[in-house]
């Protein structure tokens, strides 16, 4: 149902996200369960060949959760499954578990993309562009100060990405179960332990939403700078794959821009659902049902706008002369622009 | 990648939104554009089992659009397809051949939950239950003028879903193809004729954001009042087939009702990227590549918000003792309740 | 609050949404439902010298609204004041009240921007230039073309406003007035008359949102194309009167045209708000009492949208010569532009 | 025109992002900058009684700013005045002042809001109530188990809030000036100081966006949960200063867990523009300029929600007896929910 999304997210994290990894991540976290609560389970039983997570979802409608059904098929074939846990912990817990492993491949399009501007800001140190502020030549500047700042911002989205926690949830029906047992279960799960259930209480959430847009944010400025600067008229860099056009041929795309941008939109909106908040009591009658889709929308957008900006960045051509041309006249000063390189670039290496 | 589509949305919509849909959307808008501008073409060409949408997004990551690799591949095997469009004429017009097919499945829904209300409406007329303001009891209502309530609500979005434009795209490259032509195109299809191309100017894509917004409001307020009515300590109304629970027997949860209430949240979030505008000179570079999947989102979840109250109002069960328990001391005059839900069934009618 | 809100708003529509303006038009209300149930009330009582609507503000906090103070200030003056309404009553009415002088402000600045459009899109309707897609020159289009683009919009979004209904809201504590009494109520003060009463079903504040982000998508539009075709590698058009700088004296920046993008984002921001439904039962509890900032702030940005949007037309230096440099090499094939040109100006004058 | 500020806002907030500290505020970015650079001006021209900021505004349409006005004021008094900064530096600057201010001040009302739920969850470590999941009761949990969730959610809304960079803003007219200059206009205004330049790459505005949806989220659930524990069925809380009615003396509205609720609206609407980022090159042509007032609303509304949140807790009135009423029959086993309770405390003191 997600329009395109071979257009937009690498085949990686459209896998790492997609209903069949929300499954096998739903059976981590019972057989996790399983683990610490000392139930006998075959492991056979936590192996998702055995689920039909479509069928689950028709089934799950009587109950607004597909793991409802889920619980009741694993507790057929062992009793002992699903202990005392509520769907939501189930849910919970497999949300942080797709979002790990969704991040470790965005971190990885994010690395590419941040070492690329980094590329970028060493080799074109001294080369003097027009700085625009409202799309109007200003001052100069270098281009290795612009791709700085894009490379401060990649950086500093990667740290609020790294910096989000992502806790276990093992509440129970009413959030009551024992701390100590929740503890094993994160432990168990590699999970970071929250001091209290959060079941209703989405500060997690929020917090991974702000950082994938934030992520969003820096890899849509990317694109956002490299259409401008790829415009006819300025000419200053170029994609090195960009479209070309059988009727046009002097037209030359910044695809990959294009979808950086178009990427961190669709980023923004998933995430504004995830920040809202205005979740009932102990658990809520339809704010938390709809995180699901918004959540994995949110993680393949960002990781999709990474990607983009990263290969607009690996494959950039750079037109000096251009950049020379359109700086004339604005005079030869670029102040302490090396000097800010050297800055960004102390603080890429810090993280890298 | 839509998390638990099969949760949320009827298969037929999910059908009317898939990728499958929309290749074969794009090749209806190649083929019509074939016949108004003479170029004979077999029919075979136009039959979407000759291409793999998958692959297409993956080689259109090089032009931000699938449609670049598909009129490539067109015109391969007739070189007269394609004729003078402009990739996004293809897909625009596909995106109202979607949004139309998507439409008539929501309407069904739309109407199904009307039905309902009108029902209720009509047979609780005079079933006294509690007015809430800032849900503290207030003055007596009637639970007939809450379902009229509903059922104005309904039926106004319904009307803005009929009247949004969808219009074809026929503008060639700069927009300057000639309107006899877009005419026919648009004759061809059954679908508006514009009254210059609109590949920038997106309002006929916000008016129809804004129309499945007000649908999920309609629907997903259903659900909130089914929610706060379904409370146990309130307990005026139930679901037919709410989800019970093995370790909690005594619990009923309206699953319709939440998931109208989620539904509605992520139609809210789609179409405000819908809504934003920002589409620069003649085709934009992001913010229409965005429009793709927050479309199919939008039209799924708003016909699943629709599939939802409706099951929720279909499947209802009142329970008129305890409305009139809660409402003891706080009078017997309904006022004009009763003329109130004429008034709304009568709108209704107007428009069955 | 509004921070620096003179830049943005022009002052009559400042004093529109003014907290006086919500106070005269509460008091207008009151003033129509003495009359209409007959209760003799001085006139002096409702005018808005008598009260301090921050005072009331302050003392509305115990009931999350001013207009509860505000009715036991008019009582105690005139026992027959305030009727059977309900606090709601009166604020949706006087919203509607305030809408409505809001809306005949920006409709003048939004004919003003229309008018300007038309008349460039006429004196420009054989000049070349590059039609951009995706930032990159495509193919010729004329200035006229972009103009008439600009054009539909407007018209288009100012339909959307003009058919916005206006509702008189009174229902009652509990919404179950008798309708002939809003009849009347409604019509004393010219405002549509509602099936049934929509404390809770937001539909009208809804469509007149939706038609507010309309006008902010049409204005930001042509703030976003006036940016792009002034910068400085492009130089197609310049503002009049765009700001100088002392320090570089060869920028002219298209103010007029940021703030209208400014403006538009604003807009967006505030009926996100006013779309998202939730209503509970009978009367919200929360959502409802967000709405007032927000519909002022969507009322204020939008009409400062159309204000900077008509600005920058108004004063738009054109300058062909540009236009023609950076379209050389595309060939001077205009195709149906002239025809497209028309058009618009027909649908423009067919509203005018 | 923020419509009713002083329902929502406490006076000194609203005080603390009024239009005359935010031009108290950039007089004092101007005047620190005089002290770095040497400048030798006369301190009386950095007193905001010499300027007005409505007639700056609107002088500085022509320029999309009040700060090109001002510094215009500013060096005709002082010719040395305003130094190497660009309008942006001062206006980004005077941000960072501006919430600092409001930060403060909001702290003490999170602060309270925390206290008074650390006592409930104190209290009420032991009363037993309902839990409810989707609004049904589900198993027991206790009052005080549902007051540790608010309070951790205050707590690490608070965090986030501290941990909010505000760093200073000195890059000049393209983003080049000499870092030991910006560090020391930091340090000397006691901000932070950024790596490089960001005029268009909003990081630290997102990031304390963030911050601020965290804040409304978490005093936006307080009222919601106030909201649903005070129905008139449920009656397990109220409100001490709850509104009454004179026509409806049963009624005791909760009107400040609704303001709380409003405010949260208004907070994440707000916000919502601060994240989508877009800055175009290296100062924007629009987004930038959108910043200011959805800015103060921001941190205004942010601070409304953690007042109203204080408020309705401070205050707040437990029903043990309805709560044991409205749990009977679901058993007595709260679990671990003392245990828990100790560990949302032991959390809310780490931080005190």
């Amino acid at each position: 149902m997600t329009t395109f999304e071979a257009l937009y997210v690498p085949a990686p994290l459209r896998e790492a996200v997609s209903d069949q990894a929300w499954l096998t991540a739903m059976l981590e976290a019972e057989a996790a369960l399983a683990k610490v609560t000392g139930a006998e389970v075959d492991e056979d039983v936590f192996q998702p060949e055995g689920y039909d997570i479509v069928a689950l979802c028709e089934e799950g409608r009587a109950d607004a959760s597909p793991v409802v059904p889920l619980a009741r098929a694993l507790r057929e074939r062992a009793p002992g499954a699903h202990g005392p846990a509520t769907s939501q912990d189930i849910l919970d817990t497999a949300a942080m578990l797709v979002a790990r492993s969704a991040r470790s491949l965005m971190l990885a399009e994010l690395d590419g993309a941040s070492a690329a501007a980094a590329a970028l800001a060493e080799a074109h140190r001294s080369t003097v562009m027009a700085g625009r502020t409202l799309l109007q030549r200003a001052r100069p500047t270098t281009f290795g100060l612009r791709a700085a700042g894009w490379l401060v911002g990649l950086v500093e989205a990667r740290q609020r990405l790294v910096d989000a926690r992502l806790p276990a949830q093992l509440g129970g029906p009413a959030g009551t179960l024992d701390p100590e047992l929740a503890s094993r279960f994160a432990s168990e799960l590699g999970l970071e332990e929250p001091v209290v259930p959060w079941h209703a209480d989405r500060g997690p959430i929020a917090e991974l939403a702000g950082a994938l847009e934030a992520m969003g944010a820096a890899c849509g400025k990317v694109g956002l700078d490299v259409v401008l600067l790829a415009e006819s008229e300025v000419g200053e860099v170029s994609e090195a794959d960009g479209g070309g056009s059988s009727s046009m041929p002097h037209k030359q795309n910044p695809a990959s821009a294009v979808l950086a941008r178009a990427c961190a939109r669709l980023v923004h909106a998933n995430a504004s659902l995830l920040t809202r908040g205005e979740h009932e009591l102990d658990r809520a009658a339809g704010p938390w049902q709809a995180e699901w889709p918004a959540l994995s929308a949110a993680l393949a957008f960002a990781g999709g706008s990474a990607a983009a900006a990263r290969r607009s960045l690996e494959g950039l051509r750079v037109h000096p002369d251009r950049m020379a041309e359109n700086a004339r006249g604005l005079g030869e000063d670029v102040g302490a622009a090396a000097a800010l390189v050297d800055r960004a670039l102390a603080r890429y290496r810090e993280h890298e």
